[in-house]
């Protein structure tokens, strides 16, 4: 792609409303727009990397057992009165009457919804244990939208379904998502704590909570510098080992319940076991917030002049920068480097515009790609290339014939 | 993927709310599942379909330029106050309002949103032209929701809009899209034809409708046998050639519009052109429904067993089938198949539960896999597998060496 094509229209100014880090560097990075109070659109450079983000998602869900579906957005009333969060949930829930005065609901969480569909279509301990998941937009009319993508109205989440006979069962499902979740935000290039955490108005027995360290995350936690293990409580020895723990703060992406028969038990989804009795199907339900980990990824990955993508969800992992775009030879040099790493597989931008190099640089900088290729002054007069690497500040010079290489190494980590 | 753990409900008869048989068959094969009336779950062969639709429709909308971006589904009142629809659209559009007492309404089509967009970020003719597209949920309170997924109330779209200087422009957009809509409906393997059109309540001069040809189609169209020009009018001679018109039916899955100013004029859309002057963005809106496509695939492609997936787009490309899966021999042969298409990069399913041969043949014709591999008795006699072509029907006897190069050479259309 290149960059005098790309819709991302960057602010140089930061922006009032943004209370927090990422929700200003993602409007000054052109990555979102805000329509409405809580409410953003997401402009290409943000749909990158919510995609890669998701496709990441999307593959630890499969290679845990997952099945992936999709559910409506728009609930009818009923469902959430079987359950009674009809009247619990309050005006979070957006309600609404069809043009037949039926009561409607856009939905905020998908628990009545999955468990209408599984109690129509499972009989039998046979068709157990099942995992279905979506990735899907989510309603909430927050009373306080705040943070940009962090905490707003309309959002994207992925959340996951267990359906088991028994509480070992459950207990396999939990472990299992609980392990996907780790690698999930590994390969996001994120540091994460897993910390026990109350149910709320999901409800169920056992629930941990994911957190992203960053410093300028909004919930305080303790970790454990010795064995890992983390918790919200203030207490100063670690509950497994006795090391005394350490403060961090953090951004919460996701959620894992243990549900048990909370939904299944009102909403009458029985299933026939082994022994010819009907019970109940023990359920989890397993949340990541999509566009809140985008957030968090930038909230831990920042500097003064703007974001430090990880590698794996950049939105290109390559820009290649001719400093003077009138120069025909840099120009020529440039784009033969781009249309070789594109040939490679990468996903590249070139900055063709003709504009100074000092805006080149500092938007390469602050929109974050991993690598920036520089094409300047020193190319013409030593034949060498500028490689900027954006997380660590590292300059190298190479030849042109050294780029590709060193930008494979960069890719898997090795450089 | 093992049909022992595939989340696909069948059924066996014909439910009774399906007026067409492309909503019976989405029943029936457990593609969808009704939640409420024209609100429906996409299961995971469901889903699966939808997905290489998208990843289709993606590819072209990219390579004729357009940027994909993601706009909210809650749209403030305010925006479809400016140009008048607030109050043009009636019922079909869903309203609500928040929980501060502002009018909402869920978006049917978007374009307020996205000229509000392009209003606040583009102000030069070098700026222009612009496509930008999403792929994203749509809600109309239809009065009369039916034909399962092809009249719904909550559906998925991909809507682009394009903008440019000028209605020269315009036109150059407009047959790039008119392009990339050919190929969209060449490659998901569909026969389909572009028919001039009714602006309808998205306005403007010039539209296109695409349809999918269908004996159970909806619509009428004519069409020339000899140049291919087709017309919904109930004309007799080809209107550019002379030859008598055949009629053919067709079902609308795309819709492409030439809007001039009718949303730039009225929500100030305006940009700085070469000469100084301010004036509106000229724009252009296309559609292509992506479950709508789904359905009329289906349409165009059944028999009484069922469903007949074109290779494009089937949940999976494969299924193999051990006839009796107590029989040690087939079923470890039927596995070692499996396992070595899944290797080659194929979308495999391993029929492996335990069912007399008579269901799994009936469901995986019901299914519509292109490609079914049969290991039998045949098997065991001579080593010889057969392999069925769902869409022709035929039938071949192969050594299993043979297998692999035969399925490369059905994906490749070859066979």
């Amino acid at each position: 792609m290149k960059m005098s094509a790309l819709f991302a229209p960057t602010l140089k100014e930061t922006p009032q409303e943004a209370e927090v880090v990422s929700h200003s560097l993602m409007l000054r990075a052109g990555l979102i727009r805000q329509l409405s109070s809580g409410i953003y659109s997401f402009l290409p450079l943000g749909l990158r990397v919510l995609n890669k983000i998701i496709e990441i998602v999307r593959e630890e869900m499969n290679r845990a057992g997952g099945q992936e579906l999709l559910l409506p957005a728009l609930h009818p009333g009923e469902l959430w009165k079987e359950t009674g969060r009809w009247d619990i949930y309050g005006p979070e829930l957006i309600r609404f009457k069809d043009r037949r005065n039926r009561d409607f609901c856009l939905g905020p969480t998908h628990e009545e919804v999955i468990t209408d569909l599984v109690r129509r279509e499972v009989r039998s301990y046979k068709q157990l244990p099942l995992m279905l998941y979506q990735i899907q937009t989510k309603f909430r009319d927050e009373i306080r939208p705040r943070f940009g993508v962090m905490r707003s109205r309309e959002f994207l989440m992925k959340d996951l379904y267990s359906f088991d006979v028994d509480y070992e069962g459950l207990k396999k499902s939990y472990e299992k998502m609980y392990h996907a979740y780790c690698r999930v935000f590994e390969r996001c290039g994120l540091d994460f704590i897993a910390v026990e955490a109350e149910s709320g108005v999901i409800g169920g027995d056992v629930s941990h909570e994911f957190l992203i360290l960053a410093d300028s995350g909004e919930e305080k936690v303790v970790v454990c510098p010795s064995c890992g293990l983390g918790s919200t409580e203030e207490r100063e020895k670690c509950a497994r080992c006795g090391t005394p723990l350490e403060e961090k703060r953090g951004i919460e992406v996701g959620h894992i319940f243990q549900l048990g028969t909370k939904y299944s038990e009102p909403m009458k989804a029985y299933f026939v076991d082994r022994d010819g009795k009907e019970k109940p199907i023990i359920m989890g339900c397993y949340g990541i917030g999509i566009g809140r980990t985008m957030a968090a990824a930038i909230e831990a990955h920042h500097d003064e002049q703007g974001i430090k993508w990880p590698y794996s969800i950049a939105p290109y992992q390559v820009i290649v920068i001719p400093v003077n775009a009138s120069n025909e030879e840099q120009m020529q040099e440039a784009q033969r480097i781009y249309e070789e790493l594109l040939n490679q597989g990468f996903e590249v931008l070139l900055d063709d515009r003709d504009v100074s190099a000092g805006v080149k640089f500092n938007e390469a900088d602050l929109l974050g790609f991993p690598v920036q290729v520089i094409v300047g002054t020193k190319f013409l007069k030593t034949g060498k290339i500028e490689v900027k690497f954006r997380m660590t500040g590292d300059r190298e010079e190479l030849s042109a014939q050294e780029i590709v290489n060193l930008v494979h190494r960069a890719k898997s980590g090795l450089r």
